[in-house]
């Protein structure tokens, strides 16, 4: 299986696949042909054989797809089964909303800490997990082996601290700040850019007034 | 100007133009070349030409772009200057933390209330926004004329209150829950699927690994 080979037009499509799988997995759907799947998730019956052919013979003929089977073998490839230790930087509310997101620890990620500058949230701990003040950053990602960061800062500084992220060998960003980062292209980067979506619903609304 | 011809892959694109443009006015830069505009943003200066040239002649031969008119033109177009009022429907972590989020207002956009079922929340406020509870609803859409509304509830109720809030005149939803809405064409809904980034994000760490 090289998922390296495969187009980020159908990796991309992975993650809707594999949230409708759980959703046929929790009301205890054993198998669903890809006319069924294709009917759920608004999308051709093709498009789906084409895009989980790239993966290997999921599917048989007169059968349909092994829910279970296909949940797990799309987890696998989305590396959702590896443990990954991650940190927030930026304690403030998008910071906060996020170590009270729950589903990290489902999706294999474990968040190690939160970092900040403010004085009067260093020390205490949000959603069970302390945070720490920034002078600790350094000491804190060598010795705990953390290889993700959330950026919940201000765009202003969110650069600076990526590149020192970057240095102390942190891989991969989810990146809340309003800024496109410029790292090294060995660093994986994945926005969140609120202000971005918020403009495109704006727009879109606007088109049809 | 007939915003409503031009291809989405452009429309997509105009939230970063507009973010780019706003900066280059904060640093007080008066006008800019599609070049320079190009090695800011690493896109090429003919995309950058070919994407405004959609929406009339901003750039002049010899002169490129007037930073303030092509920032203003670009607001109108994505219909960031007309006042569109919104409610929060959940006031859990991610409601509470899109409550405090400051850049609604410089976008036009006005957070009229607060709607959550908890009996613990309803009647406090949250950035200074009123907390209802989910029985005021009806009423509140239709006395203060929404028109937007961001769900932040779990998935599992998001498609009914979806499909009430159609009914009572929303035409746009800024949608935080993991669930695709089906909902007439009519309807704009722009997702934040936050735990589909996630698995981006899995994803493209683990093939680097």
């Amino acid at each position: 299986m090289k998922a390296k080979e495969i187009s980020s037009a159908v990796t991309k499509r992975l993650p809707r696949y594999y949230r409708y799988l759980s959703e046929l997995k929790e009301q205890g759907t054993e198998r669903i042909s890809s006319k069924e799947l294709s009917e759920r998730m608004q999308v051709t019956a093709s498009q789906i054989r084409q895009d989980l052919n790239n993966f290997g013979g999921f599917g048989q003929q007169g059968y349909g797809y092994n829910v279970e089977h296909l949940y797990t073998e799309i987890g696998k490839i989305l590396g959702l089964y590896k443990i990954r230790k991650l940190i927030i930087i930026g304690a403030g509310h998008i910071g906060q909303a996020l170590a009270n997101y729950s589903d990290f620890e489902k999706r294999g990620f474990h968040i190690s800490g939160i970092f900040d500058v403010d004085k009067n949230v260093i020390g205490t701990e949000i959603a069970g997990h302390h945070v720490y003040g920034m002078e600790e950053l350094p000491e804190f990602v060598k010795r705990e082996k953390i290889s993700i960061a959330i950026l919940a800062v201000p765009k202003e500084c969110a650069h600076e601290i990526a590149s020192e992220l970057v240095d102390l060998g942190i891989v991969g960003f989810w990146n809340f700040a309003l800024v496109d980062l410029k790292l090294p292209d060995s660093v994986v980067v994945e926005n969140v850019h609120l202000e971005e979506s918020l403009m495109n619903l704006a727009y879109n609304i606007s088109v049809r007034e």
